[in-house]
């Protein structure tokens, strides 16, 4: 077989942030594909629609009308997942039958008024703006709520229902599955190595350059090591913070121009829009707001299910459902993909 | 809100097996559907299609002729995920980037000579021959690899690239994540109550029946308390079993029938081959064949996507996989809808 190539031969590699494994076997993307093909995004939304329940002016389910926004606009989900008030379950009667009250708040924000301009075609000050917006949630629901998943579902194929540009915000009174694991495994690496885990990791990561795929002066973006997806990437900041509603002005200044730059070559990869859920993860709040977070760092994470062109997609099943995540191309290989593509988006901001 | 009720208060229910939770926001259901429909199955697939290269005569990637098999068939996957020997990673210069040896095989089974020919349509004969197949694999692959992972991916929205029916068999020198999960779990619940988890949980489960989708003298088919995916089941054994290849004579007949009794129903629910991702859970094998394995329980997991209709499909993004998953009916719920339908397939089988 000759001397180990990542490439070349199948190995798993260790994610120290969810303490668990990925199996990499490169050798799979010579693998013909005859199984689904996926339709490409709708190219031409219409910049306003008054039928779309997300647009200015238009009415929503519980009939409320837009406001004319003219930036980021931010209302309460008309069929939230959670909600402020449900009752408490009864008490268990078992240990194999436990649950729990789950209660929180649900929004969606608009990022931009009109329906065909996607964050990488927005201008920095527009991303800019949708950034602040995004503190401002935090420190809101923050305030009592000791989690607030900020995530965007961008895509059909990531189950997102409205082609205008928007993100979700659910708060809860629970610390979920995600957010539990990694407090546990960055507490654990920080008692261990006298370090925060994605501070240390950002700093190798910014040295050893072949998982980059860009940085400025205050963010890197990289290709995980441990990553699942074929171009998944994690968001980091160089410095040390643990919310969002830390950073400084010049840091939420480049984050806009980092974000732009990546969502650019996403979609510069197949010229497609490109699908991805993504969503940030930073210290709890509410009643966690007091305690010591030296252990986290802020981070954004990307999920893009496209493999080999806008029709074919990764899917994660059988054996990743059963047994362990897979992935066709190494890490570096996506990286390197990622980093050869042009930082000027193929269509360009729609007039 | 007035007093707890399951189906229509979001509260979250615990994992035992996974020691994680999902959000139940049964109230969601009534949220109107305007995103990505599902192309419907193939529903005439062609019984023998020499250009298939599962059929029997046909020419697979590797310029192998199959034979004309009349039952099972079983050959090594043209592209495996997994080969008996990849090189060792070179040794990991820091905690962060860790690599191990992935080394095994990837086995196809095809159920049948016909390309028509899904599992609940066969003969209760023929889906014995599926089982006892698995059992040998199961002892013959199970002699040297700790985890040979028996799964199913059934349609193309569960990354199916053939529409001939077949499962997967992937053996590995390594305890994959769900593995070393339930390996965790089990055994510290048997530590703890003194009784293996699932034995314990199918007891309770044939008591309570809410959930129960069929049931006969060896088996019971759940939909769990902490399900994810709305028709999502759990196959277990009455009695302690730890590996397929215990089950006695009569158990694999009965299995057969429970089976071809839950797959007929899951079609029927919305008359379509439904698609679903299964596989078979047991005690690692190879050198941990001599170690004590009494907290495992044999089972197998069904995780189907549909979710309101043949083309209306659960996507588990944005919330899902940045912070926890949630589903939209209560495991109750689909129970009972599992239960209500008809043991007589919709279709019938082909002639
Ligand atoms: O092995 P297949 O059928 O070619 O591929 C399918 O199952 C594999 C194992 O679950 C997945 O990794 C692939 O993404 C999926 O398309
Ligand atoms: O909230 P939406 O956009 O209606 O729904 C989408 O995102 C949710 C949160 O990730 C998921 O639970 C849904 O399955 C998905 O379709």
């Amino acid at each position: 077989a000759g001397p180990f190539q990542p490439s070349e031969h199948q190995h798993v590699r260790y994610n120290p942030l969810r303490d668990d494994w990925v199996l990499v076997s490169a050798h799979r993307m010579r693998r013909p594909w005859q199984g689904q093909v996926e339709k490409p995004p709708q190219e031409d939304v219409p910049r306003c629609d008054l039928s779309n329940p997300l647009c200015p002016g238009a009415v929503r389910a519980n009939g409320e009308v837009n406001p004319q926004y003219t930036s980021t606009f931010v209302f309460d989900n008309d069929f939230p997942a959670l909600q402020p008030d449900a009752p408490e379950p009864d008490a268990c009667d078992h240990p194999l039958f436990q649950a729990a009250s789950a209660r929180g708040v649900c929004k969606v924000m608009c990022f931009h008024p009109w329906s065909d301009l996607t964050l990488p075609l927005m201008s920095l000050a527009e991303i800019r703006a949708v950034i602040d917006k995004w503190a401002e949630l935090a420190v809101e629901l923050g305030a009592s709520y000791p989690w607030v998943q900020i995530f965007e579902n961008k895509g059909a194929m990531m189950g997102c229902s409205n082609p205008h540009p928007h993100c979700q915000v659910w708060a809860s009174n629970f610390l979920p599955n995600e957010a539990r694991l990694e407090e546990r495994t960055q507490r654990q690496h920080l008692q261990e190595h006298g370090v925060p885990l994605l501070l240390e990791y950002a700093r190798l990561e910014a040295q050893r350059k072949e998982r980059l795929v860009v940085e400025n002066a205050h963010w890197l973006v990289v290709v995980p090591y441990w990553a699942v997806w074929p171009f998944q990437t994690l968001l980091l900041p160089r410095r040390h913070v643990c919310r969002l509603q830390e950073l400084s002005d010049s840091e939420r200044d480049s984050l806009a121009s980092i974000m732009k730059r990546l969502l650019t070559k996403y979609d510069n990869l197949f010229e497609v829009s490109f699908p991805y859920s993504m969503g940030w993860h930073g210290a709890p709040t509410g009643p966690h707001l007091g305690a010591d977070s030296g252990h986290w760092q802020l981070h954004a994470h990307y999920y893009p299910p496209l493999l080999r062109s806008a029709a074919v997609r990764k899917f994660m099943v059988g054996y990743e459902m059963l047994a362990q995540a897979q992935r066709d191309l190494t890490p570096e290989q996506a990286a390197e993909r990622l980093r050869a593509l042009p930082e000027e988006h193929y269509r360009g901001r729609p007039r």
